[in-house]
């Protein structure tokens, strides 16, 4: 692999915890939020694979409102607009992971220019870095919404590419979701799947240049790389 | 909706049970049947999504074995070649649900012209549909191979109507797969929606012009449909 020039970052799951909705969710539904959690991340990510192959486009913060519907209906909860709307809302306030802002400094402490490219709406992504005042580590915070498609197509690959001004074998592709590592690579970049959970990695052609269990490990691995 | 003139049956799951590979893979992993044939089903409807958005395309039998290694992988069980291979040819040969071949007939005899449009390759269909002796049902069998690209594409639809030489609002698109009725009538088709496990239909912005608890509730409404 070439030195690394610059990295992006995906944002939910690498760097926000997307089950911080879970403590919402169990005091909605007691006893359910890890259920609905697990299930409404499942379906939200589902939606947004449905939809860009469907050739249909809706901000993600309309699909987050409609996998919850569904996760509900599933698990027969009755789900009141005003519960909707608080547990939505909720999705909006995601915190980073523990080691996101520590990996980050450093990252940002050894001058490398950073960005985020997300399935998130512009609004969606403003509100959670926001919310956790993560703002100056990144140069670009780059959403789907204006190509109106979702990951892991390959358009919102090379918006990133431009925006980062660099070729794609310059910038690292950092991602827990597996799937989007696959296409990522797929696409060009050299990826790091970080592997919280000691998943398999999915089958889909393409494996991950590295593998980190967190984001402070991707930090040792990327600052090393450039020695 | 116009008086049905033709009908386009989804294969997995709709016409077949996909849970057929249970006991092959209860006879490979004992006690393991049930978890794997459901994880893999799942898997393997995420890839062709995925390579579908990636805009990548492998054979529909090949996404079958990497969902079947994933599946294995995150079960922890050790897949050798030789099981791989038995395991995948039990896709080849899955079972119709109990309800198809007496629905079929009643539809046949009704003189309803009928087809299959499917995300398996022209050899996964051929082979299902052979074990199964229903060729004789079906007009046309139409497989995205030609198109390298899978369902839920508009494109797909397209070609299902092309096929069945009639305009799209006078064929009723009948699976039990509910993205796959979701995406049917977002193009254009009347659908059925084949709703077995009384399960919530998913929240994609359409809803299915008419629900069915098995295929012989489908094949009695589409023939009053007709009086």
């Amino acid at each position: 692999m070439k030195r690394i020039h610059s990295i992006v970052f995906d944002l939910y799951g690498t760097l926000f915890d997307v089950h911080s909705v879970m403590a919402a969710c169990d005091r909605a539904f007691p006893g359910h939020g890890a259920a609905m959690s697990a299930r409404w991340r499942q379906k939200q990510i589902e939606y947004t694979w449905l939809r860009c192959v469907m050739g249909d486009y809706r901000h993600f913060e309309d699909i987050t409102e409609d996998a919850l519907r569904y996760t509900c209906a599933e698990l027969g909860l009755a789900l009141a607009e005003d519960t909707l709307a608080l547990l939505a809302a909720a999705y909006l306030g995601i915190a980073p992971h523990a080691d996101a802002i520590p990996a980050l400094t450093r990252l940002y402490q050894a001058n490398i220019p950073m960005g985020i490219v997300s399935n998130g709406s512009r609004r969606s992504i403003d509100s959670v870095v926001g919310h956790a005042e993560l703002g100056w580590a990144f140069k670009e915070l780059i959403s789907v919404e204006e190509l109106e498609i979702f990951k892991p197509h390959a358009a919102v690959y090379a918006l990133a590419e431009q925006r980062m001004r660099q070729p794609r074998e310059n910038i690292l592709f950092v991602s827990s979701n597996a799937w989007d590592a696959a296409a990522a690579g797929y696409f060009g970049f050299p990826t790091c799947w970080v592997n919280r959970h000691a998943a398999p990695f999915e089958w889909l052609g393409v494996a991950p240049s590295h593998t980190a269990t967190d984001l402070l490990q991707l930090a040792d691995w990327a600052l090393a790389s450039r020695q």
